[in-house]
């Protein structure tokens, strides 16, 4: 197949890939529709009433750009954090921020710490910049911080991705073991706290706004995707120094967000009565994922997140045909983590009674299937 | 302000930049709401009724990622240019692209051509991969193919931009002369025709879809921002050699779509009879502001897209005072070109009636205190 000859030898040298295969291609692929989507980690229990009134408001001014300095959202986002705008630089979701802070600070061969199976998005910015990852195996399925630590300063390395709580195990450390981690760190090395699923978390599990916001080095991701029901609308925002923040103005798109999607989104900040009920419904999903595991004799882990990590105590091999014949017989797509040994485990995102009706029915079918073969 | 210290050598060379202050962004400076905004080359006609359809369908499904493979609007768009999906990339506007392409070709010190005075948002995009910009003067108001072509050669560029209809001038070359330009660039250098505005420019200044799709050496981009009035959505493509189209594949953000956005463009295509209208619509307006321009004893410029740029005939502090007159008297937001000579001009996006009223009032009001001082 024809290509242009001269792109750079870094980009000849990366595959075309896709850190996910989507639930639509899976669908194409399969020939199947998704009965019940709970492998994404979206939310099923979808955004507040209050937001579809904003997207239909704002829907008529979709013919304007949205406005560059997302003024009003980093505003409102301030306020909420007891923080300043200058504090906030907005993105197209959390991977789209993962992809300006590496182009932040990597160049080829620049060393990245990370943890082994930890989120595949972000290895692919890495590899995408030319750096070279540096991987630190999971203990008992959570991140391990002295590991990391401990490479960090092995390499020297101006980069650690760390999330809280963590995607794909749904582990957390508590908001003094992290605040104790980032002051651990190297001036010289930035920290990308990816808390995408800070709203689901324990509060024990999160620093405070403050705790870190004077570190220069420390980059707290998170976004509108999870709890708030819109991962569609693709707005994330980063929470850093003025001047760490300011980086983003060097190289982002400005006139990249969505305008609805901002409005989206403010929306939803402004509902956090609705925030409290979802994460209360997204807690009680967790409680009923936990049980149909255990009733089928597989071993559900603690979860901060709006998902279930579920050890089913085999190996990858059986990990997937769950996977697999849960989408092939029943139309239930769910993930597993793509690393050994947390390939062991699925991964069943929270969500509405009839998709948990439809896990309920389909798990047990699906394991004796298993068993017969 | 205090910044992460080991932002890579060339981040640290960048400034905080913009390229373009936003509608928004002047309210808040000036204190004072816009009243025709008419300087984005939005469109005020706004998207088609049944956009606003697809948009309330949609936002059911916004807690859902959009398909990373945006394989029905490709689909959709191979349908309508009468070529297959595989020809087709799909982006964040196309300035989500022009970042994409000058990331696959430029590295440290890279020429690449452009017109002085063309799109500044391409520049960013050079200058924050480190590219070395090579800059040839418009000729008559026209980008100077000659003149580009031979800095190609010269400068053995491997990037060139070129917009057919031209912003900021509205300019365009017949679609001949493109070809015959795209053939006569060296296979190593990748032209970027840019066709935002492809849709109100006259048939014969567009290349035929099949004239260059088998150039591996040509990208053409296009929007859903102009005429189909959705800039708010951020949705652009980019039309090429399946193997060129794929490089983005390495380095796009593929969950970085909005789920809202991907609809309103697919049903924007659809209603190819509101595109006819609303072209109509648009040629009636630029008519009608160059009538305003002549009332007023200043030259219309010939446009092929969805703005008019007006030759005011003095000098760029001239032109600029037009400007801020006309933001700061009257609420009517309008902008011009950058570099000169373009900048004795000023640069008007059509629009509904209503604008083109405030325009009509305003101007003869502003030249006239222009006058006085």
């Amino acid at each position: 197949m024809s290509a242009f000859s001269r792109f750079t030898p870094l980009i000849r040298s990366l595959p075309a890939t896709v850190p996910f295969v989507g639930p639509e291609a899976i669908e194409r692929q399969r020939g199947r529709r998704i009965a019940a989507r709970i492998g994404a980690n979206e939310s099923g229990f979808g955004p507040a009433d209050s937001v579809f009134l904003a997207i239909q408001r704002a829907a008529g001014e979709t013919w304007k750009y949205a406005d560059p300095e997302n003024y009003e959202l980093r505003r409102a986002l301030a306020g909420h954090l007891g923080t300043s705008p200058a504090h906030i630089a907005v993105g197209e979701g959390i991977d789209g921020l993962l992809g300006e802070i590496v182009r932040l600070v990597v160049e080829r061969d620049t060393p990245v710490v990370t943890s082994l199976g930890g989120y595949p998005t972000f290895n692919y910015h890495v590899a995408g910049h030319g750096g070279r990852l540096v991987t630190v195996p999971y203990v008992d399925d959570r991140e391990d911080l002295d590991g990391l630590l401990a490479a960090v300063k092995r390499e020297a390395a101006p980069l650690i991705y760390l999330a809280n709580p963590d995607n794909p195990m749904g582990s957390w450390w508590p908001a003094a073991r992290i605040i104790e981690f980032a002051a651990a760190l190297p001036d010289t090395t930035l920290l990308i706290l990816d808390e995408a699923y800070c709203e689901t978390a324990p509060p024990e599990a999160l620093p405070s706004s403050e705790s870190l916001i004077d570190r220069p080095n420390v980059i707290r991701t998170r976004t509108f995707s999870k709890a708030y029901g819109l991962a569609g609308a693709r707005v994330g925002y980063a929470l850093t120094t003025p001047g760490t923040a300011q980086a983003f103005d060097k190289i982002r798109n400005h006139f990249g967000m969505n305008r609805i999607g901002v409005a989206a989104a403010q929306a939803a900040l402004s509902d956090q009565q609705y925030l409290k009920e979802v994460t209360q419904r997204i807690a009680a999903s967790r409680d009923r994922i936990a049980g149909i595991a255990r009733e089928n004799g597989l071993l559900p882990l603690a979860s901060a997140t709006n998902f279930v990590t579920i050890d089913c105590g085999r190996d990858a091999t059986y990990a997937r045909s769950i996977v697999d014949r849960l989408m092939g017989d029943h139309g239930i797509f769910i993930r597993m983590p793509g690393v050994a040994p947390l390939n062991r485990c699925v991964r069943i995102s929270t969500g509405p009674d009839a998709e948990m009706d439809l896990l309920e029915a389909a798990l047990p079918a699906v394991l004796r299937s298993m068993a017969e073969r």
